[in-house]
């Protein structure tokens, strides 16, 4: 059936601070594509948008930021894909809204992509498209495109005032995005009070480094950490960006201190001489760049250095997919006897430590298939509950706790993975054809994004299709559990994270498909 | 609502020539993706894949061919782009079906996508997506990917035998997938002896190029151009790329006549080298490659030698958009004089042809409005018109008329662009949102849609939805205009094409946004 649609010469238009933006009507919901929220020199700090006179139109998504290489197509009934032009001149973000009325004051949910500091975009993933969390959460929402890699974790300090803090250009562009929103979003009949940050992976990273950055204090409100937290993934013995941008300007045939040369050069170049240096310098223990960096503008990792006071007042929500990188065809488990299925346990984690690890996993998700367990994972989940735990010390703000712990109808059953949750998050279930189950996944859905939709707007993911879930408290990690049957556990796998973190083989060393 | 979805370990599968492959199967459509048709060496002919043990996924699009230079967001209200991965190793298609009986035998619809022969791909804009036209068609879709630009139309030939084609080798693609569909297209539902070849602007000047190549004769049995004819666009005073490869060989520091060096050479340094050394060559008048060539393999353009006696054979509809090249922002015509339009329209086509021009218009198109005289094309429609007639001189098969005259509810007011045509052809309306236009766009989604599928299955686009749609006969052009009030006229424009091509200024040497 078709739908309502409206994008005359001069509606929808929406003034912001820097002046006119046309967008488009459909069904109820303006959308608003590739709004520039910032410029940027190459390593230098994020600026205002020069104001315009008259309408610009915001009908398409902007460029996104640049990759170091290529994705191949591979696993996308998992987690199907968006690609864009790619451009350093990438500061860019997206608005669906309900109204644009000034005193609506909705909530406002800022979405913050995954592929750690290095990949990703504001559309990369199907999931992330926003209307249907516009639409059926009454909210406002924006993704945001902002530098990476190279681009946005390389610190040149040493090379002059203009690169101060060059090594956290990316999350300074985030910070730009979040002032913008601010400045701009009652425009869009959002709540400049209620904004809500959520991320997954390198997203929800963003997310609690943000939470640790002063300078986005009061820019938002709440943040919710998807498959987040990971243990020494930003650590770096060193930050110091001398020996690397020294060794990338040899390579060049640059001469040693003259770092403007780089603002000049071809970005693919600039990769090529990048991998070359990168790898010794790495294996050195060098800061290579790639990730943020403590400093006066990023107070550094909450488990690291504590949670900034501003950080313990927001509230937050935590959690992780029961599988998470597995990426790998997981086992046929209804066509192999428990004998085989044991063995390949014994083969994964140790003899000497299957039977233990067997009777905790059963204790724990009695409900399982003894053969999940090849799937569980602890990457994430064993330091999200340190972070958990951490956070809930602070009783200034809730924090909340989640498992994703769906078993998908895709190749004969499979444990939720890496993004798995996000279709769900955003309403778009539809849009991801492995997210369909018919008879469950509605509820789910239902469950999912009312739990997301509510917390953005109260604080509390609390709502009437999910049992009570209780904020953490010290010592008790109440944990919603997301599945068929939906469930609030205390502390319910502690001991076999314990355990498992311990001896279950590191995913980064196993052949994995590519993914976010 | 949740869909229903199928991908077990061994459900969907079929059984292919080479082997094995699974899908999935969503709300009864089985999907296929990126199915790997043929392999090829760099300007070499393809050949058949290695056979393979056990079941490959085609559950991810393939590798699209790389193109030369990256696209800029712009115009996605108008067209909505998708963009992928890029590998010359692209020979994939995609299949989207509603049986894998093989007795079935349902019409089959080959997607031949545009961007002349350099650019695009199978799934480039959001309304290529095969799902709907399946579904609501009951005919197998298959679109494709295969090689472009240098990589596909580049002649090398007089550096060896191998090279042999290699000013086709795009073409040459096409049809190792037409043979593909040939071979296997039975196990999917389709009838190998209804094979209908569709595409639109570089698509449809590959369906009458496929037209004029003897090795597919037989594969397809029925053609759609799309916007698809353009005078001069294949002419090219010579063929031999002797000059153009040994000066890219030169450019490449490699010796005259060692073609073979460009076997290896990275594609973008082969492009970079391209690029400088093609343009002088191309105001000489010199071969540059991009596009295809006559020879043994392909006869050349029918408006030049003539239809094969094969070609002749083949029922055909062709047609194009009223608009096309008008992506710039059309006239606010309601908010204008009639004399100020009349201004305009003696600006664009010079005061002397002026009221002439608008005495013709007014006679064509009693119910449009003046303003659109600024909009209207004869860059595709004039050619495409003697191909029309041409092709109806031959009474072996039936040659039908289009022209897509709908006005969007763009922009207060938009005439048809290039391209506009094709979410109705796929009924995909519901995903291109300028395409919706309440109480409008349904009847003329399924007056469309049903035109194409109806031509595919029986070689004749009428059905109940339309008025009687007779096939054109020498001298008389039945034309099917596509509108609100969709009607049949005969000759309707001859006059007003014979001059508006005259005194028209060609929209390749005005500012337009890049578009396909």
């Amino acid at each position: 059936m078709a739908k309502s649609f409206l994008c005359t010469r001069d509606e929808p238009v929406v003034q912001t601070k820097a002046g006119k933006l046309r967008g488009y009507l459909l069904n109820g919901t303006y959308t608003f594509h590739g709004i520039k929220y910032a410029d940027a020199k190459r390593f230098q700090a994020p600026t205002e948008v020069e104001p315009w006179e008259g309408i610009k139109d915001a009908l398409s998504y902007g460029f996104v930021c640049p990759l170091m290489q290529q994705d191949t197509p591979n696993g996308e009934i998992l987690v199907p894909h968006r690609y864009w032009p790619m451009d350093e001149n990438c500061q860019y973000l997206n608005v669906w809204t309900q109204s644009l009325d000034a005193g609506a004051k909705k909530p406002v949910m800022v979405w913050l992509h995954g592929g750690g500091f290095a990949a990703g975009s504001s559309i990369e993933q199907a999931a992330y498209e926003g209307e249907n969390m516009s639409k059926y959460g009454d909210v406002v929402v924006v993704s945001l495109n902002h530098r990476l890699n190279i681009l946005g974790y390389m610190n040149l300090e040493s090379f002059g005032e203009k690169y101060a803090n060059s090594g956290n250009a990316g999350n300074a562009d985030m910070v730009a995005a979040l002032q913008w929103i601010h400045d701009n979003i009652a425009s869009f009949g959002g709540d400049p009070e209620n904004v809500t940050i959520f991320g997954q992976s390198g997203g929800g990273m963003k997310v609690w480094c943000l939470m640790q950055t002063p300078s986005a204090d009061g820019l938002f409100h709440k943040g919710v950490v998807q498959s987040g937290v990971i243990d020494g993934f930003t650590d770096s013995p060193s930050t110091d960006g001398t020996k690397i941008v020294n060794a990338m300007l040899k390579e060049l045939g640059f001469a040693q201190g003259d770092a403007e040369k780089l603002e000049t050069v071809p970005y693919a170049q600039m990769v090529e001489a990048y991998m070359k240096v990168a790898r010794p310098l790495a294996e050195q223990g060098e800061y290579i760049g790639g990730n943020p960096i403590p400093n006066d503008f990023y107070v550094g990792d909450p488990l690291e250095v504590g949670f900034t006071e501003h950080a313990k007042t927001i509230p937050v929500m935590v959690g992780t997919a029961f599988g998470e990188f597995n990426f790998a065809r997981s086992v046929d488990k209804h066509n192999m006897t428990q004998e085989q299925i044991q063995a390949l346990i014994a083969e994964k984690f140790g003899a000497a430590n299957a039977q233990e690890l067997i009777a905790l996993f059963v204790k724990t998700y009695p409900n399982k298939d003894l053969a999940d367990l090849l799937d569980v994972d602890s990457l994430f989940r064993a330091p999200s509950k340190k972070f958990i735990a951490a956070k809930a010390e602070h009783p200034q703000s809730p924090t909340y706790s989640y498992l994703f712990a769906y078993e998908f109808p895709y190749d004969n059953g499979k444990p939720a993975w890496h993004c798995s949750e996000i279709p769900y998050v955003f309403h778009n279930a539809e849009k991801v054809p492995v997210c369909n189950k018919v008879g469950v996944s509605d509820q789910l859905e239902e469950q999912v994004f009312g739990a997301w939709v509510n917390f953005a707007r109260t604080g509390s993911p609390n709502h009437a299709l999910l049992p009570q879930w209780p904020a953490c408290k010290p010592g008790d990690e109440a944990t919603m559990i997301f599945d068929e049957k939906c469930e609030v556990r205390h502390n319910h796998d502690n001991d076999l994270m314990a355990l498992h973190v311990k001896v279950a083989p590191n995913p980064f060393e196993q052949d994995q498909p590519a993914q976010h």
